[in-house]
């Protein structure tokens, strides 16, 4: 080997490589491979962070004082060094243990079981600085900004003025040994004595037109350390979306109304989940909030009602970072409410939510994606294109406009199941006594009724079938599901011809929005690799019986993936990951848009949609060979 | 000339030349030349802004229908063409009407006859928007900006939530005309209806110790409005800058007391301003503050005890930009408030305000800068570079501690000159019966006595003195400046030994530092090729003068200039150009300090300038000739 030849240095776990010349030390070399080492003095031989093991001592420096000054004598014995100490001749292997690691790939499990590297945009900095003196007058700021450049790289930073008002006392009352909170590698929003570099929290939260959802997240670990919820108290001014945008409209007061609200909502979450969790809000420095395009403009204050109107156009579809003090948000005042990006007028933030947690965007494969709710999102696509449309499938799926419909709570019926001599099995939602039936066991009743040959095609009770189940009461049929003795209420759970008649309005015109999205993309029913149900309308869906009463295009039963509430899921996926945040911004733009109220067949999509299955029995052949059973009956 | 070679197109009046390929458009050539030429439209002959004048008509294409529909028979016949119509053939020059002319240098004319090219952070933009409709369903932001983009090439804007809340309706309301407001390239602080594009205006504050000055600016023609000052209202908590750190120290309540007042002190001068202008404050974007380093650091409400105390550190160097609404200072209130950057501890934004205003720093010539107050800013350098000090010369220059000292103000004497006979000439500001003495005057005062052997080289009256001038009183003697009669207040004003011992304090501060900063530099006196004297305590310095004293260095009279406050004029500059700002923020991490408080030459500096002019007459040849003089009377 000649004396100018280069030597290989390899970086486990990581399996990093790097050549490099003689003569350098271990940080050094990390540095061109881009591994990162921690250290806190930038390898100076002061802090002893950056600790490794090596094996092959013979190609190894001498142990510095520095080191036996930072190394115990049992991992001198394993073969612990100094990276910013160690001088190497030859080839070698370098372990970079667990405690020396910096981003190391943490991960964050997520209810879809995708992983997330944990990689949020606020990060902590602890930081030992050298004291001002005559001949070195450096300023405050500038001496923490230079400090941060020189040993974590993080060069022109903006800085909040309430944090430059408390710096030089803090700074000087711990003895200028600080942590240094920045947000996003640009604007330090606060600076704390002694070494807090573990100690930060977020919150994704879910703005639902009925319900607020927040997960709060340990940002040091990606871990979700609590799940709290409350009604939107936005409801007292109208249960649904329409009736608030009405109020919203009339008058700047009524706007500044509504937002209040949302916001003393999402604060009362916040402080109900801080205590739980006994979490110093001043240490959480950052809250994401997905929510459909109305709750959106509502929470930043912004009139909704044009997003409402034709051409339902948004005043903002870009994400929004405003600092919390400007919202009133009770986090550490100089933290950030990052509001996600929406798609269109009535795909929102927390549609951009349910494609980044189901990562639709990210296979090969096509997927169907929809998301039940008052408006139901619909999307279809793969990496390579995603057409996107909302269609207004109101509420009977959450329980609202149904006789005894509820919201997927403790004492809803969540399955129905009808035997052949018409009894009725069912389960509740906390295994105690039906108070009404949820979503999920709406779509059951529907698909039961109509193998047993109750209703028809139309959906229409057949009055000729005979069972003491079907009954005639206030001039209309109903099938009783539960008997008064069976239920907490100690009165009958129907389903009327009305309550049917809702959930053919939702299941048509969600078929029809699947149905119009995919010919407009030209893709097939065959073609279709997965269909996800999002929702908040039950635990569980029967695939088989979704696609019995035609909600959703018929595949076969394993391609269907039922995956609740997504959309908190994506908010907390941008929370503790910049790539993510980066992604929902690309989906925002990205993600095409269909608008269904311009689309010329739209209405013949409907109407055919409303029959059970569908007025075309070819687009449901697994359930065509029911029909002669039905016809049997 | 074969078919692909380049043909040449000259923009007049500027003169720029480009080389293109035929079959392009003037419009394009004048991009490829880096010229600005008018446009709403982009260049799709919508709006007719782009009209240009050519010459020779038979290498251009012929005219379009769009020219004909925005060019008038009489344009046509004088060879007006639209730029983006208008394809040629052959080399071609093109002139750019005045109309057409987007960022013509328009000249601002300063105080010291310097001029800065009109460039301000703060831009307009006026806008023509589609509609949108059912097949054009671009949010208004996104509307926004991608005109914004394609017109104006202004890409990547934040946009503040206040402007997004009232965009909708502004949008709307102007039938999608409206004039969009910038802030650096970068954020949208602005929405009006209709073209606003000529309507903006700027702000320039000095917030001296004793007086707040504001300029204000037309930022569409660089010119300075209206100038208006009030006496700082910190002064009910001490006249000196100490007192007032004293008292901000002892509590965060009292920190916050003097920066609202120094706050509303703002605020009154500016609604003092845009009541005599006629400005409408929401049509006022930015505004640029200097100050000593503690008044910035009290305009922030940061504690600047830091920077009065050892080791003399201030909180922060950087330049700051809050938004108006976040400091309360009434401009439109997303407006931006800019404080210029500081040097040192106490060499302040005032400091860089005086260093851009005077150019020492773009001259090769060696400048001596000597900003005159309590305290006393020193610099000595040239393009090359800088050093500066600061020292505590006291106020006696701006009258205080001096019996009759008054500021430059109406019924101010100052000048002064003393006849053979002992008798007194003067000039008083306004030319009306005097009140007191300004700093220019006792410079003159000192001098004249000194000359006529009323003085000796130690400042003491020579008792000898055969003058009625010469008087004892209080145990004291004094030499009566003004009789009785003479005088508005009906009392003599007269200078006591005290007076002069002021004036001796402060001017051996002054010159030791000068002194020190030259050895420092290694400058001698007979390499500076100008000294400049910048300050509020006189209309005019007699050089002359100053030199006798021993302020300055002794150097020939036509070297000296005095310049007035230059500190409010850095700060315009500032203002109205982008370049003078990065040039202020350069300044100010380049221009190096020498802190006198550790410097072991200056006691004996100080001390040998108490003498006049000096204790070593040597450095001061040119007053040495008088000194025969002075020991024959």
């Amino acid at each position: 080997m000649t004396k100018n030849s280069l030597i290989t240095v390899t970086f486990n776990p990581m399996g990093s490589k790097v050549k490099v010349k003689k003569g350098i030390n271990i940080f050094e070399a990390a540095r061109e491979a881009d591994v990162s080492i921690r250290t806190e003095c930038g390898g100076r031989g002061i802090c002893g962070k950056c600790k490794i093991i090596v094996s092959k001592k013979n190609v190894l420096s001498e142990l510095t004082e520095a080191e036996s000054i930072h190394l115990s004598s049992q991992e001198i014995k394993s073969g612990y060094r100094l990276a910013c100490q160690t001088i190497f001749e030859g080839d070698i292997e370098v372990e970079i243990p667990e405690e020396s690691r910096v981003g190391a790939p943490k991960i964050l499990a997520l209810g879809l079981e995708r992983q997330t590297p944990l990689n949020p945009l606020v990060k902590k900095f602890h930081l030992k600085l050298q004291k001002p003196s005559l001949s070195d007058v450096k300023p405050d700021l500038e001496r923490l900004l230079e400090a941060l450049s020189a040993i974590y790289k993080v060069h022109e930073l903006e800085v909040d003025c309430e944090v430059l008002r408390k710096l030089p006392e803090i700074l000087r009352g711990a003895n200028w040994d600080v942590t240094v909170t920045v947000w996003d590698n640009r604007r330090i929003i606060d600076v704390e004595p002694d070494d807090t570099s573990n100690k930060f929290w977020g919150v994704a939260v879910d703005i639902g037109t009925s319900k607020i959802v927040g997960h709060l997240v340990n940002l040091a670990t990606g871990a979700t350390i609590d799940i709290s919820s409350i009604e939107n108290p936005q409801i007292s001014y109208g249960a649904d979306i329409m009736t608030r945008i009405t109020f919203a409209m009339t008058s700047e007061a009524n706007l500044k109304t509504l937002q209040k609200i949302v916001i003393d909502g999402v604060n009362k979450i916040l402080a109900q989940t801080f205590a739980k969790a006994k979490v110093n809000s001043h240490q959480v420095y950052e809250i994401t909030i997905v929510g459909n395009t109305a709750m959106h403009h509502l929470f930043l204050g912004i009139q909704p009602k044009y997003a409402a109107l034709s051409p339902y156009v948004p005043v903002v579809k870009s994400p929004i970072n405003v600092p919390a003090k400007e919202l009133n948000i009770k986090i550490d005042p100089t933290g950030i409410v990052r509001v996600l990006p929406v798609i269109a007028g009535f795909v929102g933030a927390d549609a951009v939510g349910d494609v980044l947690a189901t990562g639709i965007h990210e296979l090969d494969e096509l997927s169907l994606l929809i998301d039940i709710g008052t408006n139901t999102e619909i999307f279809v696509g793969n990496s390579d294109d995603i057409l996107s449309c909302s269609c207004a499938s109101g509420p009977a799926f959450e329980g609202a406009r149904v006789t005894h419909g509820m919201k997927a709570e403790t004492g809803a019926i969540e399955r129905v199941h009808i035997e052949k001599n018409f009894e009725v099995e069912y389960k509740t939602i906390g295994n105690v006594k039906p108070m009404g039936i949820c979503g999920s066991a709406m779509i059951d009743v529907v698909a039961e009724m109509f193998k047993h040959g109750i209703i028809n095609r139309e959906g229409k009770f057949n009055p000729q079938m005979e069972t003491p189940r079907l009954k005639r009461s206030n001039n209309q049929r109903e099938f009783v599901v539960a008997w008064k003795h069976e239920t907490l209420t100690h009165k009958e759970i129907i389903v009327t011809q009305k309550d049917i008649g809702e959930i053919q309005l939702a299941k048509a015109a969600i078929y029809a929005g699947c149905s119009i999205l995919m010919k407009r993309k030209n893709v097939k029913r065959e073609n279709l690799d997965r269909i996800f149900i999002a929702g908040a309308f039950g635990n569980y869906i029967n695939p088989e019986n979704a696609k019995f009463i035609g909600l959703v295009p018929d595949v076969p039963t394993k391609k269907i993936k039922f995956v609740g509430n997504t959309a908190v899921v994506g908010a907390k996926m941008a929370l503790v990951s910049k790539e993510a945040s980066k992604t929902a911004e690309m989906l925002s733009k990205k993600v095409r848009y269909n608008e269904l109220a311009v689309d010329p067949e739209f209405n013949t999509e409907f109407f055919a949609a409303m029959f059970i299955p569908h007025k075309d029995p070819s687009r449901f052949p697994s359930v065509s060979k029911y029909f002669s059973v039905i016809k049997k009956t």
